[in-house]
């Protein structure tokens, strides 16, 4: 499994003892990342066993506090876990000038490196990139400066068939690598055997997309198009629709009309408003539009399923 | 009860799942204080049924995070439910500028006033009062800039002894305020009915510090003389005393000599390290030196049993 999705929150602000602030933690393709830190992530992070040291890069998507106030709490333990790789966090601008605030306020002991990827641009964006995973913004409608995030995992080497490849003496393990990109073996005879003979064809690369929050924003559909694993936020259902201009949310119908014209492969839901003590009529609304959802919960683990993916377009 | 403490978190810094960084609510003579906000605070307020809108007056101690990182999301999660009553924060010299910050970043919608009253003295002094209660501060020794805080009751008006009054036609309601306030009476005849024989004396004014965190500092004594609760830090047992100095914390020894020589009425400990998982032995330590100790303990309420005041001094 190349890609796992942890929701650590998926509520919107107003506390409650129940509810948690948005936080989710992504795994792809031997990546870990954290999406946004409600406050209280890092005490979901214990609870759902997600390894701090294994999160490198955090990418908060606007500097609402339901999206944003544990991270400074997350930066400070890691100083007192005695952290040393640098941690790279990707956000609006600003968030470099409160988070150094607090720090030098607090006197806190961090002694690993902050980088900080501030955003300003209201264009999609390659945001970061590395031999397995590239992340780029999905800009968003809300009521302050708002991206999305798109993970995509770069294409995988071919995989050995190597049945077949020990029928050739001449094919050592040093020739691998050229296999699994790809290339022919060409004998010492001139002899040329195709790739397609030596090795299989890996799984297609795998998506998650990141929408949260945000108005109902169709020309983010060609950014996210295909995607494997779509979240977006579905902050009220369609009879409170009229709310959703004036707070810049969207409703789970919309949610939905974004996963279908978007070719998702699953959708999930999230950002509940807390006047819905029960959310099932969430998944109920947008299955209406689209026919693969899940609701966002607190602690569950998604995973992309390909068959799934909707034959539309 | 005049007075009742609830301990919304108790621990260090560190998280853990079951484990929360220090917020105490305090009732006192009518009045609703919240003394330090670590993060998750606003749960732990929702979970203990602290009402939001009784909080007017918010003190922190230091800007260590696990002391103060839960302040802006309560102070947002305040302008979430429309408050408009002005909030007061007591604390140390930074704290109005990352506030202020942080709620311009997120343009969170706060239409309250928000009073700030920065501390920078190394000497006592009083910060709140009012008819009914007053705020000092207690200086403490850590790592950064601390106080503690004590909260005396303002002296009680005296009880009316209703019987004894009703023996006199003369006296009428109009008359009780004065007779509240400790004046005799006087008959048209010129005759004088002391005080005494019309009320009875009201209860001992009472009073709670706060002592966290800090290092064995028993010149803090002289303020918190005689005082009926105290909280003082117990980060560390005995055995780990060589951590005090650099860390600037207790032992729950230290803590407990504290409590006897200012002859508190009960003593209440906290701020225990991580690496404790049982801490009944901070109990048993501290006994050993003072004899009304109770553990800190999340979610539990705490009030003041003036019998037990040690008769030393």
């Amino acid at each position: 499994m190349s890609l796992q999705l942890t929701i650590l929150g998926c509520h919107s602000a107003t506390p409650r003892v129940n509810a948690y602030p948005t936080s989710q933690y992504l795994e792809i393709n031997n990546r870990h990342f954290l999406i946004d830190c409600g406050e209280g992530t890092q005490r979901q992070m214990r609870k759902y066993k997600v390894g701090f040291s294994k999160i490198n890069h955090i990418f908060i998507s606007h500097l609402h506090g339901d999206h944003f106030f544990g991270l400074i709490g997350l930066i400070s333990t890691f100083g007192i876990l005695n952290r040393e790789k640098e941690l790279h966090i990707y956000g609006p601008k600003g968030i470099e000038e409160v988070t150094k605030l607090q720090l030098k306020l607090s006197m806190s002991h961090v002694r690993y490196s902050i980088v900080f990827h501030e955003l300003t641009s209201k264009k999609s964006e390659l945001i970061f990139e590395d031999d397995k995973v590239s992340v780029r913004t999905i800009p968003l409608n809300h009521r302050v400066y708002t991206n999305g995030f798109l993970f995509t995992e770069k294409p995988k080497t071919r995989h050995l068939h190597l049945d077949n490849i020990k029928q050739y003496d001449e094919i050592e393990i040093c020739d691998y690598h050229n296999l699994k990109a790809g290339k022919d073996f060409i004998l010492s005879s001139g002899e040329i055997i195709p790739n397609a003979e030596l090795t299989v064809s890996p799984e297609a690369p795998k998506s998650y997309a990141y929408c949260s929050d945000t108005t109902f924003k169709p020309d983010i559909i060609p950014i996210i198009k295909n995607v494997d694993l779509l979240y977006h936020e579905s902050t009220f259902l369609k009879e409170l629709e009229h709310l959703c201009e004036r707070t810049k949310h969207s409703t789970a119908e919309q949610a939905a009309t974004i996963a279908k014209e978007a070719n998702a492969g699953k959708l999930i839901l999230g950002h509940y408003s807390s006047r819905y003590s029960d959310v099932t009529c969430f998944k109920e609304e947008a299955e209406t539009v689209f026919n693969n959802v899940e609701l966002g919960e607190v602690g569950k683990k998604y995973t992309t399923i390909k068959s799934c993916k909707q034959l539309v377009n």
